[in-house]
């Protein structure tokens, strides 16, 4: 197909689609004539998923760019799978972390009994957002806290690991992309499911 | 104390904290001469809970003073409280949203049994949300996807509308402001219990 179908097909206008080519997010298509190229399904594949990194998982251009080179890149044993989507989908950790609150967050999987390395940057992450959610008074004030949370995150890893396929690109792509869009679908039904609860209790 | 000592206190600068109190996002202290004014200990709270919700929750600062509006607004009934937290927790909904998955998610809160009026806005985000994920391949593709989630969001609404206190200016505080910054504690917690789970297969 050409640029103006493969725009037609995935609602996104040619301009960004160009966009998309120049900053290498979308591999070029097959040329045709020198100002003409040929576009395949998997470019329409390609710029969905750009589309859906951007807009329902809210990552930036540049976040999207490397969650695209991690899966454009060499194959990865089933072994380094997760460490590899795992990469491709952790924010920036903080700049200047408060390495007490760090000290909170290893404890804290420590005694969950899970075996993270203490140098892993989601553990600078955790102690992060649980030092500003203490800090504007969200009780228990402490990392107690966490515990119905981390409940919860046992319950969805073990939906998110169930659920990879064998086939190691396939499964990169449903690690890495399978868990930043369903970040946002989680978060929408946490709110949906207080209004349900709470229509419930005021109708008893 | 003194805004020197307020920027002290929070670690913010004064030319930042100046900037809150210019947007209004910071009440005015109590001034002592034409240029110098008096803050307290709720001028601390307040700077702690504007630095939370634009760092670890991630909000935009338009979007910081529309939760800022709805804590400061009249006081809520017990009754309205939930719906008045949730208007400022709610991400804006898409612009041009596609009819046929608002109603592929109006089905699903229906068939769960969640009681939520069909012109809930967080059904077009839902809907908007699962179509990015489908359109971008994760499986299955199409809304059972979102049973196991919605079983997960079942329990973190429990375990939100369990902790909220009596108090309804609180209460208010507890679910938006509680909501909005445990979002990011249970994204993080997710992929920490995904390689917990994967290294505990590995050593098996």
């Amino acid at each position: 197909m050409r640029i103006s179908e493969l725009s037609a097909a995935t609602q996104v206008p040619v301009a960004t689609l160009k966009y998309y080519l120049r900053e290498g997010l979308l591999p070029a298509g097959t040329s045709t004539s020198r100002t003409q190229a040929r576009y395949d399904a998997s470019h329409v594949d390609r710029v969905r998923l750009i589309r859906a990194l951007l807009e329902s998982a809210g990552l930036t251009l540049a976040r999207v760019r490397q969650v695209l080179e991690v899966l454009d890149g060499p194959e990865v044993s089933r072994h380094h799978l997760l460490g590899t989507a795992q990469q491709a989908i952790t924010p920036e950790p903080p700049e200047h972390p408060d390495a007490e609150w760090t000290r909170v967050a290893i404890q804290f999987v420590d005694r969950r009994g899970w075996q993270i390395p203490p140098d892993e940057p989601l553990l600078v992450l955790l102690g992060e957002q649980l030092r500003s959610a203490v800090a504007a008074g969200v009780e228990p004030a402490d990392e107690t806290m966490l515990d119905p949370y981390a409940d919860v995150a046992d319950q969805l890893a073990a939906i998110d690991v169930q659920s990879v396929p064998e086939a190691p690109e396939r499964a990169l792509r449903q690690v890495a992309v399978g868990t930043l869009l369903t970040d946002p679908l989680i978060l929408t039904l946490r709110r949906l499911a207080q209004q349900a609860l709470s229509a419930e209790r005021a109708t008893r």
